[in-house]
């Protein structure tokens, strides 16, 4: 397959570059296409207010790879745009350094990029590891290229937006699986207030994560030891909202 | 109403300086927590790497305003922490400088911190002008504070999340209001390649807006001078592609 990889963690990070070894070593048509540096929350944010930059790097061995001063949405529209003959069959996001779960999706930039490949047109996929400690990115970066060996993605007839989930752990050790739904619990998120040097307060957001999850959902198979795989749309239109605002505001 | 009104702009905008003042004169509780600087385009980013400083300002007479060095989701996520004793029934983030239409509200920093005050567990409403150099942001304040004066939000029974946007008309030249979905038309977006003084090259984003949007949509509202109003909704689980996965990956 003719993909493009990119991620959030930057082109230096150790998921991304394993990702992209091991579907080069199983003949994919590879170009990455990466943050200079780490972009870790920042959205689905775009470049528009300053000029960005590709350079050439010479990080994956026989793979084309580029930095860019932007974001990974960024990387993913210019990359389009500039650095690729033709669109690829597969926009892949990652490997993230830590999970992508729940209503986190919406910071998270790993994901981000993935909507922007699907926006622009072509299957795409996110994948996150787990990290606990052990950084198992290779288990992660197996299992991408056995689901890309299976030809699944050829068997549905509109474009695909999966976001996958690998705990950090030895292939033997998970426990299978799962077709997720992204769970909607809430983050217990607060922030630490801490005074600095001079004596004046700042604030650093701090959380624990939900116990409380569904079954089913992407935050129960991670704590159950399964790859999560997470079918993603983008349907923001509210009908019942709609409705009923048509018949207070226009038709009253 | 309690109202946190927030933005993108920065606390320094017009936009969401005109929004205060026209709903402090209508006796709203209002507290404005906005960024530091002009944060365009930001989509949902949320800082985590740095720490936060809140700084009270002087900008909108008889209303608590304060400044913070991040995100417009930031805003919502410490103001609602820190700066207010009770939680709000709504947040506002606006006036936008630019319209906020079809897939734009992914990247759209206005949006996010809505969707961020929606997750939160408020009503929220992102609202826009969409300037086209005659800055009519009275028209848009003038327009939210006789919506809010409706009781329009109260015939809800789930919370609500609007995202509106006003033409930068008199209102006398506006032709109504119209409730809309958000277009998936794809902005036809495009780099412009340059080279700077020392023979380096730069990209720039450019685009055209399309013109061939859908009858109905936010964008043809636009077009066409009225109000638009999209309720939206944050509904990422894609049932159908759920359900061929599980026959293809776990049932077979």
């Amino acid at each position: 397959m003719n993909i493009l990889i990119t991620n959030d963690d930057g082109i230096f990070a150790e998921g991304i570059q394993t990702l992209a070894s091991t579907l080069a070593d199983s003949g994919h048509n590879l170009v990455v296409v990466a943050p200079d540096r780490e972009r870790s929350a920042s959205g689905h944010a775009i470049t528009i207010t300053s000029p960005l930059r590709i350079k050439r790097m010479d990080v994956v061995q026989g793979v084309d790879c580029y930095q860019i001063n932007g974001t990974p949405a960024d990387c993913v529209k210019l990359g389009i745009d500039e650095l690729v003959e033709i669109q690829p069959d597969l926009i892949l996001s990652g490997i993230n350094h830590g999970p992508n779960l729940g209503l986190d999706v919406l910071y998270s930039g790993t994901v981000s990029a993935a909507i922007e490949g699907w926006m622009m047109g072509m299957d795409s996929i996110a994948v996150s590891l787990a990290l606990e400690g052990e950084g198992n990115f290779l288990s992660a970066a197996d299992f991408i290229d056995q689901f890309l060996g299976r030809g699944i993605l050829n068997q549905f007839s509109d474009r695909v937006l999966l976001n996958i989930n690998v705990p950090d752990l030895k292939p033997k050790k998970m426990t299978g699986t799962a077709i997720t739904d992204t769970s909607y619990m809430q983050y217990d998120d607060f922030y630490q207030k801490r005074r600095d040097p001079m004596g004046n307060d700042y604030y650093w957001l701090d959380g624990d994560i939900v116990d409380n999850f569904e079954e089913g959902s992407d935050i129960w198979a991670i704590h159950n030891n399964q790859i999560s795989i997470s079918p993603l749309k983008i349907d923001l239109i509210n009908d019942s909202h709609k409705q009923l605002l048509q018949k207070i505001i226009i038709d009253e």
